[in-house]
């Protein structure tokens, strides 16, 4: 039992109505029944046909108003046009969960939309809540609950475990569950949501968040139905301690096209779902093997502290591999302490004891040398987790029993670490080893990808969270989208700098206004209508003195007329140029997803191309920023590489801060703000926002804010 | 047999005497007489042991001198202090092939190496070649020869097919073996190197290529101990259409460590080996999973000629994850043609029909969608593969036989094609549609990886070879690292260009430059010494009036004689300042392994420490530039992305070119050449070396040449 009653007897009911049932088991109304009747369901079938006195042997209702109960949920496998009727008739009785098969809804077009809205209002009068429609169902695998079509059953049954699953396609759900297990993994919980009108994969998250059934969390997402709700089931998995796998497709151009025509909802952009998924503890993925691989390391419910690999091999070549991927991956590997090494030396002279540590072939016959490398590198190494490369040696009927021997007392005196094997061979001997707590993996780069994901999870879990946001202002827009000069006294109200400078409206100003912010200066044409104004010539760089002043407004002038002659323009902005910082861009793009998004990167163009920028739901605080900053690949930069001197970082990451702060108080009008560049000076010298452009939706200020 | 007999007599021997023999087939000197016993060794075993007068059933010499006949080849299983004599007396018997098993050589220091050189120049004396010392040896799975004490022959035998593995580690390559075992793949040879006194994995890859047991190669490296060798054998097995799939270690710091203490020669810089190994058509691979994946999809020898992939999918989610792996690793996925779309359409209404193309749930119950699916994808969308999503349906007893029937015909009416589907479920089935010539996955993103691997190689056997590069002038270097001036006059003589400039001995002098040159200019002190000027202050940019020039001349003198007064200082050099051009990095390094890599990279700080770099052995000639220049992920900048115009990419080819071709003539003296910046300018408007700095070993010139 969960905090989410109706959404407990949705998936754990005591009993179910099956409206639509059928004898032919091959039909969907006759799959689940023969399903569960194959499963043992411990609660009570309750068969809705009219035509029949039985079905598959039990007894069968004329309609839903015959039920001799109100069934705790139904099972709807009736054609598209029927199902208001049936969903109205299960209210009356007070089922209070219905699954629908039915297809013919959101997915078909605008009709089936509006058809699928006024179904959801419908249940809705009754408090009942709904799965689908047009999805595969549920099962839950411990009450044999299997209020499902799949015909993946047809294969074979999933095996009782913890690993739960919860998928937006009933198909790749259910490819899931097949995968699953066909290794032999053991699943809690499958749930399919399929157009998602009611209830949503982030429902079925935060059930299993809450339910003591469940110790994984894998899903699959095409879109997101409802960000808050996704957000706080990942947040409250979390809290539980159970890593959360998500695939969330529709990445490249053409996956994201398939997505758009396959699922009833728009695909939210990828990037910005990943970085928000991330941030709230999902493992994100992209592709089901790894899903599975994590799953089961995780399953055994481990989660050392310390995203730190020790890898031990009986051959060198394999401990090379395995270490050039934690390296890619990010995991680290520390070398063995000086005095821990000697010993080992001495205990084998031609192993290698640093890490990985290399105990030679010597090892297959005599496994004690696998004690004593391991035992090291659990209590001198300290490592979070130990993998051991033995390829077909741990394989082999000879020695498993020597082996098992010799790891076993190991593994029980560090169970908050993980020790894993990479090994080949009869998969009866190989469960041996996972039956004593050992993980089995075939390929050492998926350990080692699977290791990462479970230790980096240990560890983030222990991490100290980023403090909160400070709290906002009250942000007034104007009513159009504001020029350079306007945008940057919006923004300065927020604690926004821009770089010394004055607007101007003639030449003489222009040059009196240079004069006082000292040379050299930069100057850029004023109008709300011209966003990007060095493509059409109407800034000038590096200008020093007043006749160059005055040439540069004319010049900037003659440029807009040319061309753009409809723009209006406020005049002529005089800037003091500043030098010697890094240039950086710093935006804000509203998600339609997940509302507004900071984004921050390196300046310049190759910078842009390449891709290299961190994305952040706003708003946050500024430790927060500080880490965004510094995630990406050319943050060396920042931080002083190549005899540079560092950038004013804090500065930096301040102003990134109330930027989000600023966007998340803007209300649903601002649409987006770019500065760029943003110039960071050296430590200790601030940072100023040189450009600044804030785009707003049409409308009054105001008018549909929040 | 194939053109290298001494090498057929190592890996197929008619005889082998095995020296050291013994009846515990536990050991090294019993293991292989007992595999060979087992797996009907077709040839005649030799035993020797002068204490036993029959070794497991065997007739048993006392002596290399007592044998019957001249073996073939031969087993040593002695301890190292025993080798020479015994490789002594194989050479006066005949044998000209000797397989080392015995550890205790270059792997153990340098008394170590100095005894393997002197078994080399032993057996050399007798024309006889050396495979090890310190390997596993070999088995050649078709003969039953099986020349190696592997304990991975103890869970049982490979199975005979036309995968070669060659490996320089033992337990590594072991362990490829076991795991091509345990996915059912069949191996033809594996051939473990050793410590490669002699055979390296060259020749196994080049007897591989000539032999025809063998359609795929498989191979592990840690160094390269051969690269002329190397590259020769990659050259043949393409040739021979035979993709070559290699895995070499020590990409990561941690890795490089690891191998360096682990084989008996240093390794290469792995992203020059990358580069140089995949010029030559190797398949570089980071994992053993990823080489068996591709190796099954190579083994059944379709190379289509095409590199697209269309996929069929019954889960519109496992379509887009796919497709997204698809767009991840650089595999086109082309659109079907409309007309095909129209037709599809029809048949199914609710189908997606443009690629990836979902068949929805309905082909499970109708398999003759499948059929017409993958029909159009092949013959209309033309594909070089075909992959099929299928999941646990593909898996089920009922509905293989309809499977097979629908595919079957295609299977054979597009036998240049790749069919593949992604399935879960019992092995014994799924075996059958691989039986029908049906590449079975169980992993959509691992199928699309080997499928993109393998259409690959198909798509680049059939392109154009990039022309030869231009012939080389003699090359003349100075005694010792020439300074700024003389390098760019080397260079200048080779059609590398340097920006407008003149080397000036004082002020008056700079200014004469100047004026002639036109303003602005830049200004850098001329010193051998110093490499890198900018860091000390003694470059000066946007230099635009004589009085600037005299203030310059004295301020960079000042800034040397302050920070590097030791330095010899040849002038100062003027130089017209280039702008509106992209800034380019080109240099040469010396690899150890490979002699003269060129580098392409875009300038700036930025793109340094993002890696963004294409690297190329020296020489090539301006087509291979090209596609070297863009291949860099900035590569756009240089076509002119975001508005910019393109640089004159034809003048940065032709300079690569020229650079590489130099580099190839200058000898082992050259050890790196920078020219950074290149000014890259506007197309039409010619590319030119703004700096330059040539690094020369000390010595004579010429001494060591070539």
């Amino acid at each position: 039992m969960t905090g989410l009653p109706h959404i407990d007897g949705l998936i754990a009911p005591r009993s179910v109505a099956v409206i639509g049932a059928t004898n032919d088991v091959t039909r969907i109304g006759g799959r689940p029944i023969a399903a569960m009747l194959h499963a043992g369901y411990e609660g009570r079938i309750l068969p809705v046909n009219p035509k029949r006195e039985t079905i598959q042997g039990l007894p069968c209702y004329a309609s839903v108003d015959a039920l001799p109960e109100a069934p705790e949920a139904a099972l709807i496998a009736v054609p598209a046009k029927l199902v208001p009727e049936t969903v109205e008739a299960l209210g009356r009785k007070g089922c209070m969960a219905a699954t629908l098969f039915s297809a013919g809804f959101a997915e078909t077009g605008a009709d089936g939309e509006a058809a699928q809205r006024e179904l959801v209002a419908l249940a809705g009068r009754y408090g009942m809540r709904l799965l689908g429609p047009n999805t595969l169902g549920i099962y839950n695998v411990a009450t044999g609950y299997f209020g499902t079509f799949s015909s993946s059953l047809d294969t074979g049954y999933p095996k009782l475990g913890n690993i739960g699953i919860a998928s937006q396609s009933g198909a790749f759900g259910a490819h899931l569950g097949a995968l699953a297990r066909d290794r032999g993994l053991g699943c809690s919980v499958l749930i399919t949501t399929g157009n998602e009108a009611d209830i949503t994969v982030a429902d079925a998250i935060r059930w299993m968040a809450e339910s003591d059934t469940t110790d994984v969390i894998c899903t699959y997402m095409e879109a997101v139905n409802d960000a808050p709700a996704l957000l706080a089931a990942l947040d409250a998995a979390r809290e539980a301690g159970k890593p959360v796998l998500a695939l969330k497709s529709g990445r490249s151009a053409v996956g994201a096209k398939a997505a758009a025509s396959h699922t009833a909802s728009l695909t939210g952009d990828a990037v910005v779902a990943d970085a928000v998924l991330t941030d709230h503890g999902a493992i994100m993925l992209r592709d089901p093997e790894t899903m599975m691989d994590i799953a089961y390391a995780a399953s055994k419910t481990v989660f050392p502290t310390r995203h730190s690999l020790g890898i031990i091999t009986v051959s060198g070549g394999a401990g090379i591999v395995a270490s050039d991927e934690a390296e890619r991956v990010g995991l680290p590997m520390p070398p063995m302490p000086d005095g821990a090494q000697a010993k080992l030396k001495e205990l084998l002279p031609y192993s290698s004891a640093v890490n990985p540590l290399d105990c030679t072939a010597q090892a297959l016959n005599d496994p004690s040398l696998l004690e004593s490398f391991t035992h090291a590198a659990l209590e001198d190494g300290g490592y979070g987790a130990v993998l051991c490369f033995l390829t077909y040696v741990a394989g082999s009927e000879a020695m498993a029993d020597a082996i098992l021997q010799a790891m076993g007392p190991l593994r029980r005196a560090y169970p908050d670490r993980i020790i894993a094997f990479c090994a080949l061979g009869d998969p009866e001997i190989l469960n041996r080893y996972d039956e004593a707590g050992i993980l089995i993996f075939n390929d050492p780069c998926r350990a080692v990808r699977a290791l990462d994901a479970v230790l980096r999870f240990g560890s983030e879990r222990n991490a100290e969270r980023s403090s909160p946001p400070p709290p906002s202002k009250p942000v007034s827009l104007p009513d159009a989208s504001p020029d350079e000069a306007a945008a940057k006294a919006i923004l300065a109200q927020a604690g926004i700098a821009g770089a010394p400078e004055r607007a101007v409206r003639d030449a003489g100003e222009a040059v009196n206004a240079a004069d006082e912010l000292g040379y050299p200066v930069v100057m850029k044409i004023l109008s709300p209508d011209i966003a990007h104004k060095s493509d059409i010539g109407a800034v000038r760089l590096n200008i020093s003195s007043a006749d160059e002043v005055r040439a540069a407004y004319a010049a900037i002038l003659a440029a807009v007329a040319e061309q753009m002659p409809d723009a209006s323009i406020n005049g002529i902005l005089v800037a003091k140029q500043l030098s010697g910082g890094v240039e950086c861009l710093m935006g804000i793009n509203r998600d339609p997803t997940f509302g507004p998004v900071a984004v921050f990167g390196l300046g310049g163009i190759f910078v842009e191309l390449l891709d290299d920028v961190a994305v952040k739901a706003c708003p946050f605080g500024p430790d927060a920023a500080r880490q965004m900053i510094l995630s990406i690949r050319g943050g060396a930069i920042l931080q002083g590489a190549r005899g540079r001197s560092p950038v004013d970082i804090d500065a930096l990451a301040q102003m990134l801060s109330r930027l989000s702060v600023f966007a998340a108080a803007a209300g649903k009008r601002l649409q987006s703000i770019d500065l760029n560049p943003v110039m960071a000076m050296p430590e200790g010298q601030e940072v100023y926002a040189l450009d600044a452009v804030i785009e707003l939706s049409d409308g009054r200020p105001g008018a549909d804010d929040h």
